[in-house]
């Protein structure tokens, strides 16, 4: 048996394109002598659609495209993620379905059991659970389809009661095929390898799995498709971030064994990977060609900046300085040095002169009314006007460059440092920004020394400095990790050894700050709690 | 048997608050000889938590909550709402409960069937669904629980197949307790009518229904709690958007007699109210007092100040106008004359000498460059920062003046006239705002006659209109209505009669508009599908 596992890009309700992804591999695959095409969890639609779903075509366009696969399907059979529509004597409207298409018909749907609504997942918006639990077959041999958190749940949690494999297992099926959609996170790749394991070892068959590939609005799908033998040995690790096509012979007792080593790329440099992937198709999506960035000399813009070069290219990439008069000298340098590193152009437009304008303007009504917190946001907010006006002009994405332990206490000016069309960093803790900032000068230095060096500044006030108002990064960041992605409540920081005041600040910065982020970009998601859809919170609770 | 109905408003996360406002009506009710108090669904923690609920010491809060209730409950029975910890062998981690608590301690935990997952709800998010049907009983007499969705589904959606009154009503209950927490839409009471007429006369028992009330964010739960009797004929109908409570005698037959009539207030008057009730409590929430608005002369923003007074008081109110050379005299005009009409305090601020300084800095590189939607858009900025800068200054929230016909086609600039701290009349199509303007002239002129008349405009080049560029605001209205409400596709909408051209212009600016959209402030909720949370829609797709 030959099977050919497709880790292909499938874009949100581009039935059409995706359409002849599909078809363009099922016919390659015949030419291979392939005798079951798999591809991804719900490619037929792509994956993220939300309420695109809640249009009566959306249910048609997903059965047109299986009656288009299944004429296809002569001497070849074809597994595909779908939408199925439900019956309405049920409460949500489709089957999260693999459907299995042979001899020119659809030879069954196997829908979703374990349904997923945790973080950015909400699967039981639009899908009713499977209760069904059948083996397919095919060439005289009988196998099993299941779906993503049908084989991951029952081993991340395993008290879990439901467990679809443990029911389809009873007809001896003599190996699986498991589709998804499973978005990257940085803890997400082991998580896999130990799921396909410990499944293929439990069962004693070999399984396939297939994921998604390609950035999809905030989420990063990022492949790295698998094959376990029934021995629970992962022997194939398909490419993480790109298409990439693997053809499995099962008969082939030679590929059943192990040589296969798990290439030990760090942890940061999946992160890179995941974000410019994201990036990347976002743009792509969007229509723009250029971006144009913010410089401030600080350590975020200029990785924003560094990163947009590798995903445009330097000269699809504008920088902009935008001095005040609380800004220090080596900023101004720091920018231009960075700009000079990364071959980007850049212009300086210093925003005093608007800012006195303003001040002006505001003169007959603040009188003599203290320098406050309105003139620190003032001057952010001038600066995203000239920014969105070069936005404007010259069709450039603004990219946002605020980083998660900002976002999380307030950390910025609302319409001012929080504007752009996405946010590169936006998951990432200041402390992992500085990791960044060292592989990306791995090959030689990008990021001016003196950015990385300095002291993180506003500049907003003479000589204010982030640790003014904030603890260290090193402090505060490993506090925000606990209590977001952690789950950790007041009571058990302290237990951690957190420091009571510290505490107390913090969790009520994130409290009183979601109204700031409720308003922000979207983020492309790295970690297991990104802020954005997938941290639901009221604005004032 | 003597039944307290509590309609009140119960904070998110604020179990202390809410446990006092439950204990304080426990006791009340003693003194009255009631023999069950009712509180609405999720009382204890508030309805719209999100994942507050993620953190461990949430459903540990719930249970004190439901430990300090018992302590309270000697001679007297209540029935509340709350979220009861799951065992982790199943997916979620919570029942949404009703918990029947007598004699000192819980007798009965009815958890929710029927869990809602479209629109604004996410259920399944959090909760297990429930597969016992049990009565309760209480001095000899036995009764059902069920919770909103449990009733209102099988009537709804009539082939619906899971019934849990056709369950619990094998048992003979003799009445029926309804808990709820339902949002306001201006189609939810001839509903909620509806559902509870339909109930109690299809198992022949009174029907007791105690709704939420109260603004919640973005959500207005309405109150307007039910009493039917026997024969399904509605009894009672409590306050809405305030809390009330009212004490059924199910033994005096009297009461059962239906003499009720059902108020006749008309939509716009209920729209009224529920945006003046969540922008209430959005603004005590938030510890905001005062409230800025932009005012152009045009009609959103007169409405937006309108309502805004009626919320917080004149003395609360502040007006800017902004006129920058495209603006006509007349819009100064319009806008001063609201601003007396109404009583408030205003400042004119001409944005001219910020526009110019802006349009120097950027000489260098524009040069040439010809007039485009950049300095349109400037302007608008322009103007969003001298009202951000009032707020910070003033510590006065910037409310949002945007309607529902704009957001849909992006007729406005994302971090211009899209900004604010929350959004009045977002969920209103721009035909609504001019109802709503002749409700609040209903007792004499406060939006002036010429802002009505006038055609709309941006005024952002010279002589332009919204007309130019938009179909008129009667065939839009119908055509986004009958797209976002009724979820009609293309096709559907051509059968429906509207123009070709137009459904894919209008469409495709629906779809194009999303990023500015996903920066939105929140908006008050009023109809079934409002733009924010309860629309999931990709950015690019």
């Amino acid at each position: 048996m030959k099977i050919a596992l497709v880790q292909a890009s499938f874009i949100e309700g581009a039935f059409g394109k995706n359409l002849t992804t599909i078809i363009t591999h099922i016919r390659k695959a015949k030419d291979l002598g392939v005798d079951i095409v798999v591809f991804p969890e719900l490619a037929i639609s792509g994956g993220n659609v939300g309420d695109i779903a809640d249009y009566d075509d959306f249910g048609e366009s997903n059965l047109n495209a299986i009656n288009a696969i299944a004429s296809e399907c002569r001497d070849i059979a074809v597994v595909v993620g779908c939408y199925i529509p439900t019956e309405n004597t049920v409460l949500r409207p489709f089957f999260n379905a693999a459907c299995f298409i042979a001899e020119g018909k659809m030879q069954q749907i196997v829908a979703k059991t374990v349904l997923n609504d945790s973080d950015i997942s909400e699967e039981s918006r639009y899908f009713e659970p499977n209760t069904d639990f059948l083996t397919c077959t095919y060439k005289n041999e009988t196998f099993a389809i299941v779906i993503s958190d049908d084989i991951s749940v029952p081993v991340v949690s395993m008290e879990f009661s439901v467990n679809p494999m443990d029911q389809i297992s009873k007809q001896s099926p003599t190996f699986a095929i498991c589709i998804g959609a499973v978005p990257f996170d940085y803890n997400q790749r082991e998580i896999r390898h130990t799921v396909i394991s410990t499944n293929a070892a439990r069962y004693e068959i070999p399984f396939l799995f297939v994921n998604m590939v390609g950035g999809h609005n905030n989420i990063v799908y990022d492949g790295g498709s698998l094959v376990a033998n029934a021995q629970g040995e992962i022997t194939y690790e398909m490419n993480y971030f790109k298409e990439d096509v693997y053809v499995v012979n099962l008969n082939n007792k030679q590929e059943n064994i192990s040589e296969f080593e798990i290439p030990n790329l760090p942890k940061i440099a999946r992160i890179y990977d995941a974000i410019t992937c994201g990036l990347r198709d976002y743009f792509a999506r969007s229509g723009f060609k250029k971006a144009v960035i913010g410089l401030s000399g600080g350590i975020d813009s200029a990785v924003t900046a560094a990163l947009m070069v590798d995903v445009l290219g330097k000269e699809n990439v504008m920088g902009v300085l935008l001095p005040s008069e609380f800004s220090t000298s080596h900023s101004i340098k720091d920018a231009e040095d960075l700009a000079k590193n990364l071959g980007i152009e850049y212009d300086i437009v210093p925003i005093k002169t608007a800012y006195n304008t303003f001040m002006q303007m505001f003169e007959p009504r603040w009188q003599d009314l203290p320098f406050d917190v309105t003139e620190e946001n003032l001057q952010a907010r001038i600066r995203a006007v000239v920014l969105m006006s070069y936005s404007n002009k010259f069709k450039a994405m603004l990219v946002n460059t605020s980083n998660k332990s900002e976002a999380a206490v307030g950390y910025g000016t609302l319409y001012g440092d929080l504007c752009g069309g996405i946010s590169a960093l936006g998951d990432l803790y200041k402390t992992q920004v500085y990791e960044l900032t060292h592989y990306l000068n791995r090959n030689g230095i990008r990021i001016p020394e003196n950015t990385i060096t300095k002291a993180p500044s506003a500049e907003l006030r003479p000589g204010q400095k982030d640790a003014d108002s904030l603890p260290d990064y090193d402090i505060l960041d490993k506090l925000l990790y606990a209590h977001l992605e952690g789950k950790n409540n007041a009571e058990q920081l302290l237990a951690m050894g957190f420091d009571q005041a510290l505490v107390n600040k913090v969790l009520k910065l994130i409290r009183l700050n979601e109204y700031k982020r409720c308003q922000a970009p979207p983020i492309i998601r790295v970690s297991t709690c990104a802020f954005g859809h997938g941290r639901r919170f009221p604005v004032v609770w």
